[in-house]
């Protein structure tokens, strides 16, 4: 990681560190604790930062993120909320836990990853940064657009303080977690949907999915290195992209004010042309543009 | 409001009804029903639809909304959720609710008002459609973003059904409500805000929101003729903006691809350069710019 800093790396089940550990070599117990963390208690949020040496926070990275796809018509309220209350409101839990010592120093850089797991997040790319909803990730997309809402609001005030807000923006990235969930849900029944809406779900979105990610999908480690370069930069930038291997599709946004064109766009490459959009997709994983975003 | 369509008005507390049967006239109990409906509650969505005559929504609006205002420090997480729950939750659940029925007749229109109050709102009009952030609306402006990437993101699957999403992006509205929101905040105490920011709000943003207001805010009838011409489209838009007078400041977002130009001059209109802010919210209000965005 950055050189210079005192990492605490968090996770909810404390079961599952020996990887990170065994990856962190001589800087365990040096310069990298690992602590337990559930962004979705309150208690949980104030015994971590209780436990941080001189109790302050200069760099928070929010990293914290859940997946839901499929048909709306399948999902509870509940689930959608929980979605919500990891994905959006685990990060406003820690913001306002370290924002006051943050003010109080006059210094502070607040870090969000938009997109932990990126489920076919096309919308973090584009130039100029427009988001664009994801089909089947109603949910998902939106707890997306909130982080970016809140914390582009927020990073107007906190200029004020010398506090600077960062948005990393993934598109794909390719995890065991991904893969997993990807299977789990052409598995999962949905209830209460449609047979029309199931099949468009099950035989086009998934397999379009499925080789959105291995056409374009990036590895934690290229996103961990580009918050590693925000971290270190001495004028963080509002927005950072880490793959820039969609424009194509995303132009059409920036083409068209009201925002039909893309739409229209999506639905037809999904659901009408499949073929065409699995030659988008390979276009889009030819080494021509397999250039990184590398604006500042 | 639009001929050929039987209304069911709803809102929450029935007792505050008799203004609109007072301008519905001759409508009431012919084209116009008014109906009691909690969008924070499944029950009360259940039973508001199963009143309907025939059972069938062929367009929903949704128009519920509450605004939040305020130092996030000084702001509870319960309080940021309910937010949530009416503003966002509150158009998933009845969109849930009406679904089924318009995939079955493959015909439907979802009208979604993301702004119905309008708190110093300017994301809603630049072209091509940037959101933006809102200093002190940190949570207001997060749960509509929410609610355009979620009906951005259902717009492109429910093409294939036939039906269609417009968003409906008003600036700031000037109602009662407004207005007695802005004084009821300047009173408030946001426990545990430190005393330069609450300076920061009350006696910066407070004023320069007022002024945003008187200058370039319209009415709800004015947002009213907008969504009937939306709902009597051939082709909806999937968004359609209803005043066009923020251009500048937006300007310098489609500039900028970090976000952080939009940022930075937001950050010193309000806090370095209030004079000036003055200065170009009566620019904004001149009549060489109160021109309606007319795009279809």
């Amino acid at each position: 990681m950055a050189d210079g800093f005192e990492m605490v790396a968090t996770m909810r089940d404390l079961g599952k560190k020996g990887t990170l550990e065994a990856a962190a070599g001589e800087a365990l117990g040096q310069t990298l604790t690992v602590a337990q963390l559930d962004v979705c208690s309150d208690e949980s949020v104030a015994q971590c930062l209780s436990c941080i040496r001189g109790g302050e926070v200069d760099v928070l990275v929010n990293n914290a993120g859940v997946g839901l796809m499929g048909p709306l018509e399948g999902l509870s309220l509940t689930t959608m909320q929980n979605v919500f209350d990891t994905n959006f409101f685990g990060a406003v839990r820690l913001v306002k836990a370290v924002l006051p010592g943050m003010k109080r120093r006059r210094q502070g850089h607040i870090v969000v990853v938009s997109s932990v797991m990126g489920l076919q997040d096309p919308q973090r790319v584009c130039l100029p940064p427009i988001l664009s909803g994801v089909v089947f990730n109603d949910v998902y997309a939106a707890s997306k657009f909130a982080l970016e809402g809140f914390f582009e609001s927020l990073a107007i005030q906190l200029l004020q303080f010398n506090i600077f807000i960062s948005l990393v923006e993934p598109g794909p990235v390719t995890t065991d977690f991904e893969g997993k969930l990807l299977e789990q849900v052409s598995m999962a029944e949905f209830p209460g949907t449609d047979p029309d809406t199931l099949h468009y779900f099950r035989d086009l979105y998934l397999p379009a999915s499925r080789k959105l990610f291995r056409s374009v999908g990036q590895s934690p480690q290229d996103v961990a290195q580009v918050i590693v370069k925000v971290i270190s930069s001495a004028r963080p930038p509002l927005r950072q992209q880490t793959n820039a291997r969609y424009y194509p599709l995303m132009a059409l946004k920036a083409a068209d004010p009201s925002g039909s064109l893309y739409v229209r766009n999506a639905h037809r490459l999904l659901f009408r042309w499949p073929r065409l959009l699995s030659l988008v997709l390979r276009c889009l994983a030819c080494s021509c543009l397999r250039t990184r975003v590398q604006p500042w």
